[in-house]
């Protein structure tokens, strides 16, 4: 390290600690020393902490539950209330856990992170976990170069068309991966507009129960897809699409 | 899983194999059982051969490194040979692997798993492992909901300065991280053009020698950052930026 960064004086570490995403073998999608790390902590801001207390279970059976403070930070919690977290985490060793995969990454954790920055004695650590975004577009063979995460598409059906034609336009002018969402139980009606309103001959990526034993990934044209549209409703799925 | 995907049959996986970045500890980045997949693939597609047979021996020192096959899998390599290895990926377990961190992302790995999704006796197994431009998102505490991730730069200084803005201007209209990367002997250049060109108030996260002892991640805004420019000339890093 350079004079510049001798100057931050960091003493406090937020660790970016991920959790599993459905019923995967704990070895397989998060390293041992982070797994450790997991059991250390003693402060968590969790988006769930039923969830997280179960998963902390599951990491290490012989942790304590109620020498653990749980804080809730999840999309509903009131910015002063995240601002009064700022005080802990600059005199805590402390923790973010998301629901599902990593935090920081489509979910609320991030405001947080945002907050710690202002403050140099707090050092942000990122913790290798699975990630849907991540892992699908590694595995859809896709521009993994150029590519962009919308999060959900609009609901309402004509927002949602025009957000489709436009996923279609933008990927063929920039040569661009288009990674986003849907709440599982409309995943089918997703499907359906993308296979009515994309280029038949875009790539369309589904890719379903990641780091689980169902796990489904397949890229098939859109043309290839409307002969075999697969059942995914109520399944956790990630959308990518590249139109070239 | 439904009917409409037992009609896959799925014979053989190529894995995504993830490999270390820089001097790391295996346990902190890469979950045992992926270990353990590592020294049992005796088929390797990898980015530079040299380093993969390093990286394997330094996953286990017992391994055989004359007992596996490494293919060359780089940005030169001409798209008839990687058609040639379709034929091995069709009739063996094997793995792609990128010279740092995760293949698929950032790397020429994308196209070989491309052709792989024409096969439906092929199944592409992505594996949780460190990924710079993830890590780097997560710790950085700017919008995780929505991103985009753009390579490198362009190199010469007009289309530079003009790229600079335009991150700047999309990033304020979509509320997007704008993620990007830059061979490490340009740091310098790139943190006084980012200074120079983006909006004062414009946050940028500097994630340098991620996972390593020396990882260095902070996000400030460029007014803060233009008062204390940071020496990373030569080291690998992420630069996110956030306008709005």
């Amino acid at each position: 390290m350079s004079e510049n960064q001798t100057e931050f004086i960091m003493t406090n570490k937020l660790y970016m600690l991920p959790c599993s995403m459905g019923d995967s073998d704990l070895n397989t999608i998060i390293p041992t020393n982070i797994q450790e790390k997991i059991s250390e902590i003693k402060i968590y801001f969790v988006e769930n902490i039923r969830t997280a207390r179960r998963f902390l279970k599951q990491v290490d059976k012989s942790i304590v539950i109620d020498d653990i403070d749980f804080y809730e930070l999840d999309k509903n919690t009131d910015q002063r209330i995240i601002e009064s977290y700022v005080k802990i985490i600059r005199n805590n060793d402390t923790a973010i856990m998301s629901e599902a995969g990593c935090p920081g990454i489509a979910d609320p954790g991030s405001k947080l992170v945002n907050l710690a920055h202002q403050y140099d004695d707090v050092q942000v650590v990122p913790c290798v976990g699975p990630s849907s975004i991540l892992l699908s577009l590694i595995a859809s063979g896709l521009n993994g170069q150029n590519f962009v995460f919308h999060g959900y598409l609009p609901v309402k059906n004509n927002e949602r068309i025009k957000a489709i034609k436009d996923l279609n336009t933008n990927s063929r002018r920039l040569s661009q991966t288009q990674i986003f969402i849907e709440t599982p139980y409309r995943n089918s009606k997703l499907i359906d507009d993308l296979i009515k309103y994309s280029d038949d001959n875009a790539k369309l990526c589904l890719a379903a129960n990641i780091t689980t034993d169902d796990e489904f990934i397949k890229t098939r044209s859109i043309k290839k897809w409307k002969n075999n549209k697969p059942e995914l409703n109520k399944i956790p799925c990630v959308f990518l699409l590249l139109n070239k």
